[in-house]
């Protein structure tokens, strides 16, 4: 039995019985011959909590001693946690990310890492306890600052603590069972998948499927660290993320992994460009200027009347207003006639491995939209996606229909094509 | 203008409002030329609230996990007073007891400072920053664990770092005024002390006075550090705690400082010890590997007709079920009659630096007490301070008796032998 790393997030330590249940789960891990590392968020509220604080005394709530600030959740929840197990009965001894050795760029707030240097852990898991270690931060190379990862960040430290210690696995505890075929919330009938290669669990996360965040799938995969994301409330197995099927799950023929959607985003038109070399990189310099991540970009043919075309991205709602008033300030320089923002659309996703090698995949898919109704607004595809673009109102009746119409229905016997064993 | 150091209490700091005036005073003085670096303690209620949550997981809340609790008290104020000072224009970073060089040894809830190494702090004041210090903790010197340093913690913390960076003062900032001649709510014309010797506060903080404790005025004095003592709400000026006189002050005779009180106290007499030699040595044995601290002793002398005696000895409340229960367990050894506990009573102490060169003081003090009608159990007295032991009930008319005795009420024209200038 080797090493493992657990993480919990912060509804699973959300308060004192959450911790204790916590602590049994991570007993019971070294009970059964481990040695564990568990990473934890902070408790539920917390974090909010802080933030609202922050805004009461300044207007400004960035950069290092917001960093210093919130990383103040973790180290409450971790000390909590290790007192918890010692309770059990176990010696367990929590450390920061600092003490962790997790060094990161001096980016404050959303810091990434550069290196792992995990002595003091490994040191202290080789005396026999149990290591808990503060999700969400580090300290910076050059300055020895603390900083804060950002969105996901406890589940990337957990895979580049395993990463660093050569664990064998990453468990990601969670409210939910595992990643499902499609959000069980919208689709009744969706269904736990039990093994997913790390690619298609890239697009799934780029997709909208909120379980693990791309930036910890990319880790494990350039690392090789399997995940296994499942319930810290029902024990039961979760789904594996690896870069190898797993056991018997080897021989089946994986195709589609799922459907994802995202309602986050909106939708910018720049209307009337001039067909010429250059505008392209124009726009999105501009873009990219303004810090803004796009996702989707599509081009239509010009019309050859005029030399003009439409250009399309998609981009996070939240970035909207910053995207439309950077275009308007650089007008004269792209040259556009006018700009149309639209919030009222949601993105739908069909992720599998197996999808270039099956060219009735894309017909299927526009097929089971096209039944239920739902206008497609803009269509963009990968090696192992399609997207598509609708009204935001058709989202639920979309997702139903493709999740249908691959077999992904938990009782339908026609989920050949799935992956997956079913729950 | 030299460099400053200030300390700022959870009274101070205890919500964005607090936050937010403490913010300002820093900047005051910072605008009036001088370095700062501003030592803060958790919240208000914040460390209440981890140690309440601490109970909810484990019966036995201490040791290194403890610390590592407790400290994100600190670690929030400081964050929040350091954007504080930037909104305010002016430019701050937060540094934990550890970033800032507070070394102790590995006595996890009680840690003592071995060693002060201010490096990052004297850098940023350099550069023109504000530092902003976590008090009450420190990172022990061997195992790089977080400690923290137990009562009166962040006192201590500014004290050290007044020492380590050469500070022309280190200014405690409270919710009172000063040090009073006695407490004011017991004495409404105590007088607030414009200057006290190092020594004098020594003996008060001994005797009950709460406003400074022990350990940071000791720590102080051993490194000859001005402490001034005010309030952070008025910004008036306060008491002066130094080696030596300021300004004209040197010119006055100081001979009492004050009177103190101490109501946790209780008393144990041990009755029937045979009087021979070892006697009270294997008592006070007993005691102090049951690590309890005692305050007075007192041996009355024997009647030589049984050649037996009665040692009486004070110590805190707290610690009285474990004296008696230690105190029995080894009867045999010392042999004596029977055990007498008593928890109602009360401490009184006169302090000040003239009283052996002045016969008349010792007297004074009895009669007051005796026009008072207060009985004295027990007396003991020291080169600088008398202290007697009477009934719980008698305390606050004693102590205004003796305060009156001594002219150090605020409106009487006898305070001729006391060394203050008034309010």
């Amino acid at each position: 039995m080797g090493l493992v790393v657990q993480k919990y997030g912060g509804s699973s330590v959300a308060d004192a019985e959450g911790i204790k249940r916590v602590a049994k789960r991570i007993v019971e891990a070294k009970k059964n011959g481990h040695q564990v590392v568990a990473v934890v968020s902070a408790m539920g509220d917390t974090t909010d909590e802080l933030i609202d604080l922050a805004g009461e005394v300044s207007p400004v709530a960035s950069g290092r001693e917001f960093d210093m600030l919130l990383t103040a959740g973790e180290r409450i929840s971790m000390a909590l946690l290790a007192m918890a197990i010692k309770a059990l009965g176990h010696e367990a001894q929590s450390f920061t990310g600092s003490q962790a050795g997790v060094i990161t760029d001096s980016v404050h707030n959303k810091a990434r890492i550069i290196d792992v240097t995990p002595g003091r852990i490994k040191s202290s898991v080789d005396e026999g306890n149990i290591a808990i270690v503060a999700g969400f931060q580090g300290v910076s190379q050059d300055k020895k600052d603390i900083t804060t990862l950002g969105r996901g960040g406890s589940d990337t430290t957990a895979v580049a603590l395993a990463a660093a210690l050569g664990a064998e696995v990453c468990e990601i505890y969670t409210d939910v069972d595992g990643v499902f075929t499609a959000d069980p919330r919208v689709v009744k009938k969706a269904r736990k998948i039990d093994w997913i290669s790390a690619e298609d669990m890239l697009e799934l996360a780029s997709s909208g499927s909120k379980v693990l965040l791309h930036r910890c799938v990319e880790y494990a995969r350039r690392y090789d660290i399997p995940i296994h994301v499942r319930s810290s409330f029902s024990g039961l197995t979760g789904t594996w993320v690896s870069n190898r099927p797993r056991g018997d799950q080897a021989m089946e023929q994986a195709i589609i992994s799922g459907v994802a959607h995202d309602t986050s985003e909106a939708k910018v038109t720049i209307v009337g460009v001039p067909d010429k070399p250059g505008e392209a990189a124009t726009i999105f310099r501009v873009i990219a200027d303004a810090e803004i991540n796009i996702d989707m970009v599509v081009q239509n043919v010009s019309a050859a009347s005029t030399g003009l075309t439409d250009i399309s991205f998609t981009l996070p709602k939240t970035d909207g207003r910053k995207a439309i008033a950077a275009l308007e300030k650089h007008r004269d320089a792209i040259g556009f006639d006018s700009l149309r923002y639209d919030d009222q659309i949601a993105k739908i996703s069909l992720v599998g491995a197996g999808m270039k090698t099956n060219p009735g995949v894309t017909a299927t898919f526009f097929e089971a939209l096209s039944n239920a109704g739902v206008n497609i607004e803009l269509i963009s595809t990968s090696e192992i996606r399609i997207s598509v673009v609708t009204r935001e109102d058709d989202v639920n009746g979309a997702v139903r229909a493709v999740h249908t119409a691959f077999g992904l229905d938990s009782d339908s016997d026609e989920a050949v094509v799935y992956g997956g064993t079913g729950r």
